[in-house]
């Protein structure tokens, strides 16, 4: 069987066997990404027409691609509904960039750590994966610069409200400065905002794409996190000089999103009753996020050190005494736990050890301390077999 | 701007130029594939729970892979459920094939004529595309095994039921033939069925691949051709070989299918409601084939020859006086009709001039013979001018 070139780049997915092994019913996983299924707001289906089960069009409902656009200005973008596409959630528009931008050996630039299936797609699309390291309120502009000097990426992926997995929001300076440096460089951004809406303490600067004043851009997001993940509803808004390719490789992938899922997202996006619900969600996930804090001092200070996320879904840990986080997975599923090692979200995982991905969202709060004594207790042991 | 070498071989869409112009309400468009308005099902959502909402399985919702397994079964297609992979849309079947097989410069072997999309998708990522002719009853024989003889294709696509655009059923003794080459040769087949339920005049030969004994498969089938496309609910099925694969490059594509449109499937797929629905739908569109062979043969006998199609939705158009039809275009819109050239249809367009694809499921059966009688005289006209 003579398969293609990317195929060869297919890795087994770690992803996949942590998720299905948190699949068992007595298993307290801290690795997913999941909404909490209580917040799944209570939808309405009664008065969608019947011909939203007709085809549609590749660029998605007109209204929605309207409110989007609308939702979009109000955060600064620069951008009509002309530039809005809906996609089949937004590990799609991941899909259709790989597509537009990436040939065997192309270098794209990324945060590191990074959203690991932004990574692995990436390299499926056989691109060479640059990066530059995060701090706590962005990218170290000096490694930034040194980058773009010594190389031309196709493009550079961030993701600066509330990252996954680092949790880290860019500060209003490090947004100017980054901006300023993809102008400089011609280097096109795509901002991948999953986590905007999901704002534990206030504030929210706009986004680095409001603040280009040449660069080329990708903007995206998605109703997974803020309404229902099931719907498989996300979008993108780009320059202009980009949509048209989109367009139509959207098309050739799937021929148009959902227009079910559409018309839900419809009902919700530039509503009163939107606001409201994400509203309830913040103060919902402010409360897990503030319990968990509470849970890892009690459990994890001597072992890990952390910034409380403002935001997103995410803990992100480093071990203080650092190990390959992947060799815990095993003794951590035996004791009914389990969690994402921190090394599959760089792309160097061997040069970057000790971190963990903790998930507060999703956990039963009943089970919380208990999965977090035993996950540490499981460290523990790991560091003194180590010692020894 | 660099972008990949993918997007050098993103062609201007000739079908979206149509298609849009088909949405101004005054033409009357042959164009599309779309199923007539009138028999979409009206469906009920109000049981739906809210689980659907979270995220789900990259394979597909389980109720689902078993009902679409079983159906396979009744066709003779040798499954589990653990094989079938739903997709968003048979589309997206054909994009995760490409991926999966074409490297830029690999043979693959279609139709001649075959489905324009499958084309489009695999010149896309670089396929050479060789072809057999289409007869009848099924491709050339002769014609077949040479081209296996002489070069080794990653696969090849064949749509044997009511195929799009040609009309063509294959018999049992061509299925078989073609069986038993593929398993001679060692290449693997695409079957894709969009059609197989739309069958107007009884009879139904079983899948290809229920009769390979060793050559690799995927049999790919929809709900939009049946229920509802604005779902983008399709499935594929593969032999064991081939699905690990496919279902990592589903997930990598958009993560799973929207659940809110698999959840509506699952509701139709095995039931008695089902199959009433899908008996009134061979009744309704037969009424149409029949009325559209009609009005054909008062227009169209003394410029074309065609087949009365048995099931499907289009007529396929062979004029005797070959011109190429993409010229005719404009002057149709200019008379509010439009229809498909078939050129495009073709890996070699320039060779093969002279063919319309018609739809019939789509159009006002109040304006069908006015717009047909549009149509042959610009043809008409365009012969003339051409003659002259």
């Amino acid at each position: 069987m003579a398969f293609s070139e990317l195929v060869s780049r297919l890795k087994s997915s770690l992803i996949r066997e942590i998720l299905a092994a948190a699949q068992r019913p007595e298993v307290m996983s801290f690795a997913g990404g999941l909404p909490a299924e209580v917040m799944l707001p209570p939808v309405q289906w009664q008065d969608m027409p019947l011909s939203m089960g007709q085809y549609g069009m590749s660029e998605g409902e007109p209204q929605l691609r309207e409110a989007l656009a609308e939702q979009a200005r109000q955060l600064g973008v620069p951008c009509s509904a002309s530039q809005v596409l809906v996609v089949s959630g937004s590990q799609q528009t991941l899909d259709l960039a790989a597509k537009l931008f990436i040939d065997p050996g192309t270098e794209v630039l990324l945060e590191a750590p990074t959203y690991l299936a932004a990574l692995q797609i990436f390299q499926l699309f056989g691109a060479a994966c640059l990066s530059v390291p995060l701090e706590a309120d962005g990218p170290d502009l000096t490694r930034l610069r040194a980058r773009l000097e010594q190389h031309r990426p196709a493009f550079i992926y961030l993701i600066p409200t509330f990252q996954n997995p680092s949790a880290v929001r860019y500060s209003e300076a490090r947004r100017d400065a980054v901006a300023s440096l993809l102008d400089e460089f011609g280097v096109t951004l795509i901002e991948d905002e999953p986590y905007r809406e999901l704002s534990f303490d206030g504030g929210s600067a706009t986004p680095i794409v409001s603040r280009l004043q040449k660069a080329s851009w990708i903007y995206t997001g998605t109703v997974s996190k803020t309404l229902l993940p099931g719907l498989r509803v996300g979008y993108l808004i780009a320059s202009q000089d980009l949509f048209p390719h989109l367009l139509r490789l959207k098309q050739s992938a799937d021929l148009h999103t959902n227009r079910v899922g559409q018309w839900q997202a419809m009902q919700w996006i530039g509503t009163t009753q939107y606001q409201q619900h994400l509203h309830e969600l913040r103060g919902f996930y402010r409360q897990r996020r503030d319990a968990f804090q509470a849970a890892l001092e009690t459990h994890f200070s001597d072992l890990a050190q952390w910034q409380v996320p403002q935001g997103g879904l995410f803990f992100w840990l480093s071990l203080k005494q650092p190990l390959d986080t992947r060799t815990l997975l095993d003794s951590a599923l035996a004791q009914d736990v389990t969690f994402m090692p921190g090394e599959p979200f760089f792309s160097e995982p061997e040069r970057n050890l000790g971190h963990l991905r903790l998930n507060f969202s999703h956990i039963d709060p009943a089970r919380l301390d208990e999965g977090l004594k035993r996950l540490a207790t499981v460290i523990r042991q790991a560091q003194a077999a180590q010692a020894a």
